[in-house]
């Protein structure tokens, strides 16, 4: 075995996206966060105690004991499709089961999609502040990324979409999350639901619906998708990461059935298969008729830690701060005074405090410093005790910086 | 809910690949070699009678049980990075845990090394019969593929790679699977492999080594891989698929230390997260002692089967038919009287006998009819007796074609 040094002359040539890339901001806060004694809100994880582990533990168990080939490659889960179409009826949305292409997730979703429909070069439109998952997705495209502003109370400002649209951008796809946004924890007005849609129809350009937070409601009854309002020029991405576990990597997308051949392709090139143990293991879950429970207890539980959180920013928080209630999803996003800037509160929360959050300049599309005097919070993970203690911390640091 | 049909004039415009896209062959041989009667040579599937169902499913559970976190989000498990490096240190390969990648199966390390060094429209070197999934994974850049003769005996053809290289070309990276190739099932010569680090190094171009047959290796102990001659210029590629199940959907990549940073961004943007559970499963069956057992046995196994196809090809094949004993990995690679057209010989395998397998040119990177009167059989998924009466059945396929 040799072990020569490479010859000085040569040196690995990587990609332009590689060359240009920073540390990840996700993987950096996975591991802050995991640091004793702090407090996250970083980060949108859901919270472990709700996985249903014992009841997916039975299923996944009863599956493999019943048929080895549960650790084989296999078409899609039949089952599995069956039950996410009758899960996406309960919201408005009619398709046949093999429409629901199933994915290694939610993330999957989005990056097969942006390779189906983006061209290197090609053009996006999305929310100024918008999933920086998303952004990883698109970037081996080096997309145009077109960014139009988001109202916080109404969502994504669908006129801009359509001057856009008017003044001849011609974007591969609209991409946005209309129930409990990622960042901004705003969730669409049902009038702009249907002139967005109306919008993708009339200039041919599909909307990819990112909705993991769409079954994840706290006031009444979710709201329908975009999806359930057009189902040619929708595509929707669920995930079953916020509703079942995350490490089942289960999503699926919902599109017109020709593409679904093409995914296929996609799907194969990128990890051949989802894992039809986890496919089978979550079919078998939901045979067991626990969902609707599940579901019911999620929201309980998550709404009152939303909750804890709204009133423990009421308690700690600089007057001149701002937030809304957010009726789906997550997030709490926190307006701080103009001016202040996020990054520094977060240095002084790590520092002094123990407390993570991610700054809302880290959002931006475009990689301007827009929302830098914003923050977003996770109420998802935290005790209430822990939201309370986070919050009150936070709190402090925002007081000593003032000071 | 409106319903309404798209205006006439819009329609979805796709990607360049998709397009021009047609079905994945292995979709369909997927669909195919599921009828009821009809016997499959053409996948690389493993054997489900021997996955560790009942091992893996009892460490899987013990998991779950400790730690409903097993069900989160969560950093690399690095217990499973450790048993990857012992692993790895069997077969001659020095690394660090931390240099262990973990994905989500070998096909995503193909995909994400792809994405971390290859621009759009960027060159690459392979052999010219080469896995169709590699084709896959690289199709969004639309590469220029390079490729080069392949001996059937000693594997790549070292001297056309570097008269390439000599001649100017700048590849992104050469791609190649030394042991137990697919389709050709040849294993590189040991005087092959040290040249080929040789030149890797002295162009300074990585050569990407796809690993998924190296451990079953039948004829003594397996080869060292191109890793453990080169640690620098050598990408290796390795996966779980092969030696537990595929379901698990694990693999690995064992790059440099720097570019570790690079391909968790890939990662993140492809589908955030290694499965938890799958890797956690994973190491506690390696904790327990189970692989070198279940190595043995699978050599053991493959090999009666490999002989099995072997003598079956000897004694049902016509005269002039071509094929070599492999040492490592789960095809045979057919090569039928020149002239015969490998296509014809499926169709009626198919309609007349109920037989599947791929016919050489479905493996051809530069698109055309290269290897169209030979077959690629695979001989892991079959018992012998499906083995004996499979090739029987091909055997008078061939010979109703030739009357």
């Amino acid at each position: 075995m040799t072990d020569t040094a490479p010859a000085p002359a040569a040196e690995l040539r990587l990609a332009g996206w590689a060359r240009a890339s920073g540390t990840s901001a996700l993987q950096t806060m996975l591991s802050v966060g995991t640091r004793p004694g702090t407090i996250s809100f970083a980060l949108g994880l859901p919270a472990p105690e709700f996985f249903p582990a014992e009841e997916y533990g039975r299923a996944a168990a009863a599956v493999l004991a019943e048929d080895p080939r549960a650790l084989q490659y296999s078409p899609p889960c039949a089952p599995l499709q069956a039950h996410v179409a009758a899960l996406m009826a309960q919201r408005g949305v009619a398709c046949a089961p093999e429409q629901v292409f199933l994915t290694t997730g939610a993330q999957q979703g989005i990056s097969l999609l942006a390779r189906l429909l983006l061209e290197p070069g090609g053009e996006i439109i999305t929310d100024t502040l918008c999933y920086t998952g998303f952004q990883q997705a698109v970037e081996p495209f080096a997309p145009r990324i077109l960014t139009v502003p988001t109202d916080l109370d109404t969502g994504m400002d669908v006129d801009a979409v359509e001057a856009l649209l008017a003044g001849g951008a011609r974007p591969a796809f609209i991409y946005t999350v209309p129930d409990g946004h990622n960042p901004l924890a705003v969730s669409m007005s049902a009038e702009k639901r249907v002139r967005l849609v109306e919008i993708a129809r009339r200039y041919g350009v599909p909307v990819v619906e990112d909705d993991p937070y769409g079954f994840l409601a706290y006031d009444g009854a979710p709201a329908h998708p975009l999806r359930a309002l057009e189902r040619e020029w929708v595509f929707y991405v669920g995930s079953f990461s916020k509703v079942l576990a995350p490490a089942l990597r289960l999503g699926w997308i919902i599109v017109p059935q020709e593409l679904v051949r093409l995914l296929a392709i996609g799907k194969e090139a990128s990890d051949i298969n989802t894992a039809t143990l986890a496919q089978r293991g979550a079919a078998r879950f939901f045979d067991g008729g626990h969902l609707p429970a599940h579901l019911a207890m999620l929201r309980r539980e998550y709404r009152l830690r939303r909750d804890t959180m709204l009133a423990a920013l009421a308690e700690h928080f600089p007057a001149g701060t701002l937030w809304r209630k957010p009726s789906a999803g997550v997030f709490i996003w926190v307006e701080l005074p103009e001016g202040t800037d996020a990054g520094e509160v977060l240095r002084v929360a790590i520092e002094q405090e123990g407390v993570v959050f991610v700054p809302g300049h880290a959002f931006a599309a475009d990689g301007s410093r827009t929302a830098s005097h914003c923050m977003r919070l996770n109420f998802s993970h935290s005790t209430p005790d822990v939201i309370e203690e986070g919050i009150a911390r936070l709190g402090r640091a925002l007081r000593s910086l003032a000071a």
